[in-house]
């Protein structure tokens, strides 16, 4: 079926008979706006994010299904940074002639499937033809405790740097992509399909563990450089205790520069947070319970120490955090 | 200065200092998230717009200043149509490589302008190049008193119906644009710069006078088709009564054909709604205070009857509301 016989009202019934109702949402799709309440003592959390083909994914690298999934994850991600639970998703999406229905039903299931595992549902959005590439604009919204949120400001020095899951996996597996390599099932999957740390931020700001938290989506030294800078501090980063996955390492044995992947590679999507150095051991109980490694990477200096790198054979050199420059090109 | 010499960083450091902070606005550019409250009792909407260059707007027909105030109104007038009050903006672009610094400062002044103007602020959003066209995507949140909020269901057999403005203008525009023809400067600005009816939105919800409300964003017909269809009725529309303006009416004399337009023309961003007939008064009044027209244009009867146009010579035919279908191309 070709997307002008479905029409773009067929679309968007399709959509508001899938999209379920949730906890706090009045009326969803079918009015000019969504109406919502959240419960009281709530902050509203909001973030959005674009998706543009040719810049953010290859439709040839990925199928529809995972990109629904991951166009949720990156917003979601942005959610779990401050602390917040996930609530309610807005879909954009610019679709060109040639997205067939039954890609544009994939994405779609994708992107619904994730928006229910994430506890949230979809309320709205706006669909229309691209000229060209395949747009994909999402905006979510949370909600947090009034003052419970964690922002990039906040780290002190001497306390701990921890960042959760692995470093590297995705910039590997895209790195492979470019290259017309095939990544192993986990590192692709890491690359099209990751997960935001939505139960890890909501535990670390009901407990006020985290001072500061980011999610890494420009490459840990980066999203280090911006917690650095609005906290006004430096940082010390210890190269050998990265978190590496298997799969990395396996490829790190015969390429070791790609370590730099595991530092300035992007789209990870886990959680970089700095604690308090005497609560150490409630980290260690929260990685247990969410079965999640939580490890710890360096540690917060004076902002004139700057953003320093130790590697494994005790030298240190000064880093560079620069993030991801879209109109550098 | 071209966009790769300012950056994508200094391009948000331009932006940061330039949004004001407003009422509940806790944090806002510079972390993961905006951190924003409403206050009690208010419910939030959440409404979301693409513009996308070649499907909404030509760069060669507008000047950027004016395409930024349209980005804002056009999402504001959704705030309106549920009689709200806007309050954060978020903006995502997808900036092509030749869009000038200088294009892109015109286009945020004219955006910040048009939020200010609205009494909203900017609290964030997501900046990229794009490989094509340029991709305007702005989400706006606005609050309303709980169970204040005007639908597109509600309205009832007998009511009147009524429109804001004048029809049309924005559609004579863009069909003389499209013939290579320069519009009438009143025609252009309803064009390239609508006026969200934020404070008319207000009013008629605040008073409960609007029993039914949309904007008018694919014609008065197809708009009036949504309310119709959610409402479970039918319509008789007056042609004789549509508001027209001055330079609509001009062009109208030699063209009478092109009454069409301010049936099934779009972009006219007024507000239709559905009042009781014993408040025609006070609908009156409101005109009065607004300084804006605001035209009882026929009147709802029941589902089976459909939505008929009774044309000048009193002979009544069934009108078809069809919305502008971005797939049909």
């Amino acid at each position: 079926m070709k997307l002008a016989e479905l029409g773009e009202f067929g679309f968007i019934k399709r959509i508001r008979a899938a999209a379920a109702s949730g906890e706090g949402v009045c009326h969803s799709i079918g009015d000019d706006c969504a109406v919502l309440e959240l419960p009281p003592g709530q902050r509203l959390l909001t973030t959005k994010d674009l998706l543009i083909e040719g810049v953010h994914f290859q439709r040839a690298w990925t199928d529809s299904r995972s990109l629904g999934r991951k166009s949720v994850s990156v917003n979601v991600s942005d959610i779990a940074a401050m602390g917040g639970r996930p609530r309610h998703l807005y879909l954009g999406l610019g679709v060109p002639a040639d997205f067939s229905v039954e890609e544009l039903q994939l994405f779609m299931d994708g992107f619904l499937e994730a928006v229910t595992a994430y506890g949230a549902c979809l309320v709205g959005g706006d669909t229309c033809r691209s000229p060209g590439p395949l747009l994909i604009s999402v905006t979510a919204e949370g909600s947090v405790a009034a003052g419970r949120e964690v922002r990039r400001a906040g780290a002190g020095i001497g306390q701990i740097i921890y960042v959760s899951g692995t470093l590297g996996d995705s910039a590997l597996a895209l790195q492979q992509l470019g290259k017309g390599e095939v990544p192993d099932s986990f590192l692709a999957s890491r690359h099209h399909d990751p997960t935001a740390r939505v139960a890890l931020g909501q535990a670390l700001a009901q407990a006020g563990l985290a001072t500061a938290m980011i999610d890494i989506s420009d490459g840990v030294l980066a999203d280090l450089g911006h917690i650095l800078k609005a906290s006004s501090v430096g940082a010390l980063l210890e190269e050998s205790l990265l978190p590496l996955s298997g799969a990395f390492r396996a490829v790190l044995q015969h390429a070791p520069h790609l370590l730099q992947l595991a530092l300035s590679g992007g789209e990870d999507y886990e959680l970089l947070f700095t604690v308090a150095p005497e609560r150490e051991a409630e980290v260690d109980a929260l990685a247990r319970t969410l079965a999640l490694p939580l490890t710890r990477i360096g540690v917060i200096t004076s902002a004139d120490e700057g953003l320093r790198l130790r590697a494994a054979d005790g030298s240190l050199r000064p880093a560079e955090g620069k993030g991801f420059n879209h109109f550098a090109q």
